[in-house]
């Protein structure tokens, strides 16, 4: 079975810093792999903003943990700037620090999760009268413990998801859904490395997902450093080789899943779910219960990020289209809950009707709006 | 309503060429299109195939129409070169020639049916006792020929075409089957174009079409000097503007068209058509009849050109993958005929039963193997 600790990739996505240089969240940079492994560290909340922004940073658990210690890192930065620093200081900089990091984007629930919580720490902390260096540390050990719960449930749905896969797999899967974008082993790629390491022979097929190529780039690179057989295709590939491979099922990540099972993913997973559903495959769905928001009652009401068409014209700065032609880039598509034959999480498998088996699965887990 | 020979782009995409410097055909280098226009002058045949093999020309008309003149190029060439020219010599070579064009790539049939037309011509030449001068301007003038009737049924095609397109259309269409597809309007677009013109308002989506980009270099360049209005998208976004933008049908070209009515067409295609019948939105392929290959009884008989993966793993020469990564690059996909709601040619629209409308449209047209 597969540690907690260790990652396909023997790489850490995100991690917290606090040396003699003072406290840093330290990232590793996904805007540069696969060709330099190469680690940002963040001193100051903004550039932890900027990071999620530029998508230094992505993957909807990870930018929670990000956003997490992006908190820690706000009230622990300023408290070392500041000879004094009020409690009222550090409530109105931690209610600050929120707004900043839950705009760098919309689609990932987990973002404005993450925050929630640190919020909610730092009531909890000042409603039973904690000092503010208590605060501090309160908010830097609420954010590893973030992480560190990641970690568990990126494993818990490994186990839950391999039992989804037989031996001599052949799988389909779209972007980033790997260690690359949790603290742990994945989501939608988690079933995929314990099914791995139980000795299950796998063949992964793998979107490159433009237009910012996270399969190509990630995905491809995840799964070859865990020995895991794979075929890169263009996304225009999919249904062809769902005609004629034989891929049993596919499995994907979620960016927010609505109360009624709609899932919100990357651009390009909506379209898989019609195909797999047109070749008789299933479609998996693997996330965390943070990534449930059971306040929207559908995926209509999921807020889907407009990104810049300068992605879609370019690729590495290498201009592909004519000057001037207009482009649209919407980040995130919505596959209707119909398409979702199963919705893994940590705390088991989720299948239709999702308007019971989400809050059952859920509940006792989400914490109330601070 | 269009001229003939007035091309949307304003170029021309083949053309013969023969002056004091010798005889040449002449290309649009597609390859290196929208960021530079330029033009090759290839002055043997071997040129002209290993510039249909490496895309500098593309699109299944196109590549029919320089073959042809490259057959013409071959024996004006070498009966220039020779001071004495034997007619079995010549026939020798245009037969080795024929060989080399076909072999140049295997999916479109437009190249080996106009190949076979013009060792036709030639055998009908050599069957009425024509001398060598005579063989070799005839060559030229039915090369000639090739390119004229398909202006002429690139127009027919439109119009037919264009029946189908209501004012104030939203359209989607894949790769390029447009003016730089043919040596007139294109056979995809070629409804668009007449539509246009006949004051029709559009908007076109415009698939990018990896891992060559035909979409996004190709189409969205003649769409934009045409004065179409085009929004660009990746591949994987179709399936969500489908759902979200009003899409009223799909337009594309074809390869090849089996007898019941199978359409090979850049890959994607298929997965298009399987995405526009779950919208319910009408799947219309447009080619001209050299590209039905009555020969064939279905689309799985239909050769699949398999490309280099490098076209997968770099874009513009820039790679996106890891090194040593394994990528399938299937130029091609096969559509069954069941999601093609109708197949426009230039002798008319063929609707199912194919079996029945394809050989009724194509009575008198294809001729018999050399």
């Amino acid at each position: 079975m597969v540690a907690d600790a260790q990652l396909p990739t023997g790489v850490r996505t995100v991690y917290w810093e606090d040396n003699s240089e003072g406290c840093a969240v330290c990232l590793l940079d996904q805007s540069v792999l696969p060709q330099r492994v190469l680690y940002l560290h963040l001193r100051h909340e903004a550039d932890v903003a900027e990071a999620i922004r530029s998508l230094k940073v992505r993957g909807a658990p990870v930018i929670g943990v990000t956003a997490a210690f992006g908190m820690a890192l706000a009230l622990t930065r300023l408290r070392r700037e500041r000879d004094s620093l009020s409690f009222s200081d550090a409530r109105a900089h931690l209610a600050a620090t929120a707004q900043l990091l839950r705009q760098a984007r919309p689609t990932a629930v987990n973002l404005p999760w993450a925050v929630q919580r640190m919020l909610h720490c730092a009531e909890r902390a000042v409603a039973v009268g904690s000092e503010l260096p208590e605060l501090v540390a309160l908010l830097q050990r609420e954010a590893q413990a973030v992480a560190d719960e990641d970690v568990a449930a990126c494993l818990a749905m490994g186990r839950y998801g391999a039992e989804l896969i037989p031996d001599e797999a052949t799988l389909l899967t779209h972007c980033n859904a790997g260690a690359l974008a949790t603290s742990g082993l994945g989501s939608g790629l988690a079933p995929l490395y314990v099914a791995h390491q139980a000795g299950k022979r796998l063949h992964v097929f793998v979107d490159e997902t433009r237009p910012v190529l996270q399969g190509a780039r990630l995905t491809a690179w995840e799964l070859q450093q865990a020995g895991i057989a794979l075929t890169l295709i263009t996304d225009n590939m999919a249904a062809h080789f769902m005609c004629h491979a034989g891929i049993q099922a596919v499995f994907v990540g979620a960016d927010r899943v609505a109360a009624n099972g709609d899932v919100a993913n990357k651009i390009g997973t909506y379209g898989l779910a019609v195909l797999a559903r047109a070749h008789d495959i299933p479609f998996y769905v693997v996330a965390p219960r943070s990534t449930i928001d059971l306040s929207l009652a559908t995926g209509e009401q999921i807020p889907i990020e407009q990104r810049d068409p300068s992605e879609v014209t370019s690729i590495g700065g290498h201009m592909i289209a004519p000057v001037g032609v207009a482009a649209a880039n919407p980040a995130f598509d919505v596959t209707p809950h119909s398409y979702v034959t199963a919705l893994v999480t940590e705390a088991g498998i989720a299948r239709a009707p999702y308007t019971e088996s989400l809050p059952a699965l859920c509940a006792g887990y989400h914490f109330a709006e601070v």
